[in-house]
C-alpha cells in the first residue's frame, strides 16, 4: 500500500550526486529525487518529456539556445527530444524530477546512472 | 516553448479552493496547483493513480480504512480505484497534484471541477 513519503527524510538518506532515487511511482511514472552539484551531460530523451522541480538551490539548464535558471519552488519540462544539460554552479541542488519506469536519465541505458529505490 | 512556472507567482494568480489551475504539462499529465479548505468529496478514479505533493499546511487524504495526514513537503499517491476525500481541517492548504490531462478532479465529469489554464 501507498505510504505517505516525507522528502526531508528521504533526502536525509543519501549523499551522492546525479544518482536519483524513486521515493514514488505514479501510473508508469518515477517520482524520483536528487541531489545533484557541477556539470551533468549533455542528453535528451526522444520519447519523453523530462519534468524538474528545484527544491533547494539553483539549477541551470542548459539548452542549446539558451539557459533556463530554476530556484526553489520552479518547475521547467524540458519538452521530448530536446536536448539539455543540467548544471549547478552554485553549489548542491535538490530537486525533484519525473521520468517514465525505465527512462535512463542520461537518455542512453549505456551511460545512465542506476537509479535505486530508497 | 516551455517556460518556468515559479509556484508562489502562480498561487498568487488566483483564491479559489477545489479549483485546480494547470501550471504545465509532462508527456499526457497535467501538473495542476490547487488551493483547499475543508471537505472534498468522497471519489476514487479507476483509470489513474492520484499524486499529491502539499506545499503548504495540512492535508488529510481520508480513505476507506485510515486517514493519511500530509504536511509541507510530503507526497501519497492515491492508487487507482481507491476511494479517497481530501480534507483541509487546518485552514488553507497550497498543493500539487497531478494527473492524465482531460481527468475529472472529482472522478466523475459531471460533477468535477472545471481545471483552467494559469
Amino acid at each position: 500500500m501507498s505510504e505517505v513519503v516525507n522528502l526531508a527524510e528521504k533526502f536525509a538518506g543519501f549523499s551522492e550526486h546525479w544518482a536519483p532515487r524513486i521515493v514514488a511511482r505514479y501510473n508508469d511514472n518515477d517520482i524520483r529525487i536528487v541531489k545533484v552539484e557541477g556539470e551533468f551531460v549533455w542528453h535528451s530523451h526522444p520519447e519523453t518529456d523530462d519534468f524538474f522541480l528545484v527544491l533547494e538551490g539553483v539549477l541551470d539548464i542548459e539548452l542549446r539556445d539558451r539557459i533556463v535558471t530554476l530556484r526553489p519552488d520552479e518547475i521547467f519540462v524540458v519538452p521530448r527530444g530536446v536536448e539539455h544539460r543540467p548544471v549547478a554552479r552554485q553549489g548542491e541542488v535538490k530537486l525533484i524530477v519525473i521520468e517514465p519506469t525505465g527512462t535512463p536519465n542520461t537518455g542512453d541505458a549505456a551511460t545512465a546512472t542506476q537509479v535505486e529505490a530508497l
